[in-house]
């Protein structure tokens, strides 16, 4: 293993090399006239691994309708390093796709071009999201090729090209492959989200769920100017913002009853935990642009970041919405709202309670109008254990990486591939991060800070020395 | 007088043919592909005008700033028929610009065609708003011409092509030309409005004003994802339906206090017109497309649409608009209402109110997050009275040419040039609508009765004859 972590060291220049040409190819897998890209970048990996002496396979995955028009989805590529049956087998995810970029977005360079900063950031889109980690488990299998080492496991990749699009076909072919590519797999790392500050590695084992609602009210049967017939009839607007209004307060507590009753009440084990996370409320305040945070100490935000359940009122569709001003009365309006969740909470429970309070607040209103409440889609929370062995063989590496403990982390965002992998493997799932929080992953001048890019690699693969000796 | 009724009974036809070349002219204001027909439409009536030996002249507005293009504004028409100092003035307004139409829109005919259907309803856009009243004065101008007579007053027209898009220039040209071109002018006649029903006439005394308000609310430095900082920042969204959530209840009473404190009580002299007034509460839930009226009776109704104030919510800037989900914290977003006032509501007392009302809610809330609220525009109320001698003559008109005594209604919406010809002229002004309530003015499949054209063009020559007789 020093041998392998001295090799990293001394060949970063090389790695950063093998990034530079990644992040030239413009796999904006949001924008079709960028779809040859996403597949060149596939063709890069599938490349770069048969040259380090991977199996390679890549999975068609069909077509996409993209608003009418038929494209072809970017192929899962699968790679395979080692079937030592006496060994474990870890499985890494990863997307080779990227955010759009625009240099008038008001990127400092073109997002399309590596640069290396005076602090040593390199600053290209897909660097930190999600390249820059994809190339790290490369890394380690260059490193040990050329250093004529075997890996201490089986490695298995899947990487998809569709991440920053809805992952489109992926959940499909992981439910399909279960029992096929992905058998014998015994724990997964993903390697696609971020250290909570700038300073500290984390192993995140917690992400949100979300339940998105539609609250739709009917009123007249076509829009009405509002000097002609206001007055006259109820207007869908004056209720939604009557029932909208009656969700969350202005300190983040959610009015809807029952919702409190599902949340994991919180033991003194887990109070304990928040104290000891690195973590400044200016690093928040730096990301929200300003003081408007509701809380004012760390345990309590984090909290409320991590395992309590937050609503958000998202717009309003059927409304007026352009600059201006516009007379009218909306015929038809639908309020978008949703709720993070966390453990205990069951989406369909959430639903009910949601619906139920929604239909009554409604009616004690007395209106004519007619409301229709739905959820429109719902992505379970995931929580893991930071004390499952694949969290302790990846916290000790952090320590023989970084000298230090990782911070134990979960995040207010979903990653539904986590919850994927781990329903259809039924296997333990780590999330260990690259990159830094502020790395910029879908804004402009999105970075890998050079030692993270290097220390990293040395992470991803002291990861696998050290989950190859556990018992998972 | 006689001799009047008789021949616009007889040349029926020829006036039907005069309303089917201006129907053919597609003067859609709104749309610069279509002001060249909208130049077309003022040529037209200037040679019309000039044909029946008025005096015509056309006033330049310069140009028009449309998304960064500079278009030529269509010129105010300007002709006089007689001037008799020993006559009274009339001065009568019309637009000659219409509505956009489209066939695809759900027309059942080339809306630029004038078609008469089996019920003779003269089908077409322009026919009832603005053209058909327009060519009604011309046709008393030509009958009156043709039979050898000379007119009763001095008419004075006043025609502009930009009505349905804000009438650009026309205030400005009013007001400069109230000492010159208006000097003389006794009293104002406007016919672009419509009976309240559909088969009795009505002479309109009263409109609405309208204020507009803007309620912005800055958040986070920029749009948060929904996931990452739920719970942790004030949300604009929800401080702003919690605001908006208090200005009106479900029932149009509006909640801000001091709003009703400025309403002109309802005298029973005022009580006793709504007993009279022919008005169904079918024909609203007709124009409203279903029954979500508030009030039952129509006393009620009428007076909630005419002097009584109304609250409308009409939408939100900055927030997710589109159809689908969005998972974003907008960082800044504007609530749009507006109030239509009546007298003696004061637009300066209401916007002090309103603002201070919302402020101090806002207040209330405890959020970090900064609020901003105006008044982007205002437009007064109007009220004359039916017991003006001008309101007396056309009533008498109504009654000769109808046989019934014409409803005296108020309009829930607004018509800016009435306030400026009664401030810069200082005169009574007359609504004296041609069309039905269900000519669908700005709808597909917009018309105008034949015999309201007919006799609607008997019932402005009568006027004519009518306001000659009466000390203005």
């Amino acid at each position: 293993m020093e041998k392998f972590l001295d090799y990293v060291e001394k060949h970063q220049n090389d790695f950063v090399e093998r990034l530079r040409k990644a992040v030239a190819i413009p796999s904006v897998s949001g924008d079709p006239s960028h779809r040859p890209d996403v597949f060149r970048m596939a063709d890069f990996l599938v490349q770069e691994l048969k040259n380090l002496g991977a199996d390679v396979e890549t999975r068609d995955l069909g077509k996409q309708d993209w608003h009418g028009t038929s494209l072809d989805l970017p192929p899962i590529v699968l790679a395979t390093v080692g079937n030592d049956p006496s060994k474990k087998t870890i499985l890494v995810y990863g997307h080779y796709d990227v955010q759009p970029a625009l240099l008038e977005d008001g990127w400092n360079t073109n997002p399309f071009e590596l640069v290396e900063d005076e602090k040593n950031r390199l600053i290209g889109r897909g660097s930190t999201d999600d390249k820059g980690p994809i190339l790290g488990w490369i890394n380690v299998v260059e490193a040990h090729k050329n250093l004529g080492l075997e890996l201490p496991v089986n490695l298995k990749f899947c990487l998809e090209g569709m991440e920053e699009s809805g992952s489109e076909g992926l959940d499909g072919l992981i439910y399909k492959e279960a029992d096929k590519y992905f058998k014998d797999v015994d724990a997964v790392c993903i390697s696609d989200n971020y250290w909570l500050g700038t300073t500290k590695p984390c192993l995140t084992y917690g992400l949100r769920g979300v339940s998105y609602f539609h609250v739709k009210i009917k009123g007249p049967g076509a829009d009405l100017h509002s000097g002609v017939f206001g007055g006259t009839v109820h207007e869908p607007m004056t209720d939604l913002f009557a029932i909208m209004s009656k969700l969350v307060n202005v300190h983040g507590k959610i009015l809807i009853p029952g919702i409190y009753d599902q949340v994991r009440p919180l033991t003194d084990e887990e109070q304990a935990i928040y104290k000891d996370i690195s973590f400044k409320m200016e690093e928040l305040q730096s990301a929200v642009g300003n003081k408007t945070n509701i809380h004012e100490d760390i345990p309590k935000t984090l909290q409320s970041r991590w395992r309590n359940p937050s609503l958000s009122i998202h717009g309003v569709e059927g409304a007026f919405y352009n600059p201006g001003d516009k007379t009218v009365i909306p015929a038809c309006v639908t309020g978008k709202f949703s709720i993070r969740t966390v453990p205990d909470m069951e989406p369909k429970k959430i639903s009910q309670l949601v619906c139920k309070y929604i239909e009554d607040e409604f009616a004690k209103l007395g209106s004519k109008n007619t409301l229709h409440v739905h959820c429109t889609h719902d992505g379970n929370h995931w929580l893991s254990s930071p004390n499952h062995p694949n969290y302790v063989a990846a916290a000790k590496a952090v320590e023989t990486v970084y000298n230090v403990k990782p911070d134990l982390t979960r995040e207010g965002g979903s990653i539904p591939v986590t919850l994927s992998f781990q329903s259809a493997l039924n296997k333990n799932v780590l999330l260990l991060p690259m990159g830094r929080g502020d790395d910029g992953a879908h804004s402009i001048n999105e970075k890998l800070d050079r030692s993270n890019y290097v220390k990293g690699t040395q992470l991803l693969g002291t990861y696998l020395y050290e989950v190859s000796k556990v018992e998972l």
